[in-house]
């Protein structure tokens, strides 16, 4: 009921939160934990702009920052991997490029996991009051259970 | 970390799905499981108006279904304390009156629970579609983790 379990992350100190819940889980049975990381495509083209500003070829300089973004993101989802690695439990990493909320919903059937476990809130609480949280939308879409650490 | 689990129950199917995934906790330490059952105080006002048309006297008419609602409410919950309860996990029972998902989150702070499992969707579609799902607005007022099961 808790054998694979999926943990999306960007990072933050909210999200960081759920990782001892994982570690807790483990005695109710858990086998696989999935790290994931998704790279905000609509963050990545508003940086375009950012770009324009300093005077940089747009699709060169926005294809650099993603390379820097997933070079940090796998530094960060391995320290991760480490503290959760154990003899009885597997731990995958992966990285997404998209909109976050649907690349964990998607991700979540892929892998087939038994159990979401999530920070509520990331990065942009602006953002949040706009759209809605990341945690809410996953759990508004998904079939899945999901765990909501705050 | 899962020692303390408050499930509220409107005893829908949905709901109910959420039982298994408490079994399931007690082998991550859960020791203490509070049952709570909240009494929508908006559906009972609503129903003042069936009572005029029946030409009851309307409070007289009110506290005759809020004290069968709440005789059948135990019931329910007994059979789940039955279910739930073993030699390791204490289990308790709670009934209210009120906004159910302030209720939960209020009881949740008094009980002290460390974790709120519930289902994602509970009886109205219809009025979740206008003011959420009480789980949405769970996780939204609560500083406690909640497992959302779908």
């Amino acid at each position: 009921m808790f054998s694979k379990i999926l943990y999306p992350t960007d990072f933050s100190e909210p999200s960081k939160k759920a990782i001892r819940y994982i570690k807790k889980l483990r005695e109710a049975g858990t086998k696989e934990i999935v790290l994931l990381h998704v790279i905000d495509e609509h963050e990545l083209v508003m940086m375009i702009e950012g770009c324009g500003w300093l005077g940089k070829n747009p699709d060169e300089c926005l294809e650099e920052i993603e390379k820097k973004h997933r070079e940090v993101a796998e530094k960060e989802l391995n320290k991760i991997k480490k503290e959760l690695m154990s003899e009885e439990v597997k731990v995958k990493t992966r990285i997404e490029k998209g909109t976050p909320f649907k690349k964990i919903v998607e991700i979540a059937e892929r892998e087939k996991v038994s159990l979401i476990v999530m920070g509520s809130h990331g990065k942009g609480v602006l953002k949040e009051l706009l759209i809605g949280s990341v945690s809410e939308n996953v759990v508004r879409h998904t079939k899945k259970p999901v765990l909501i650490v705050k």
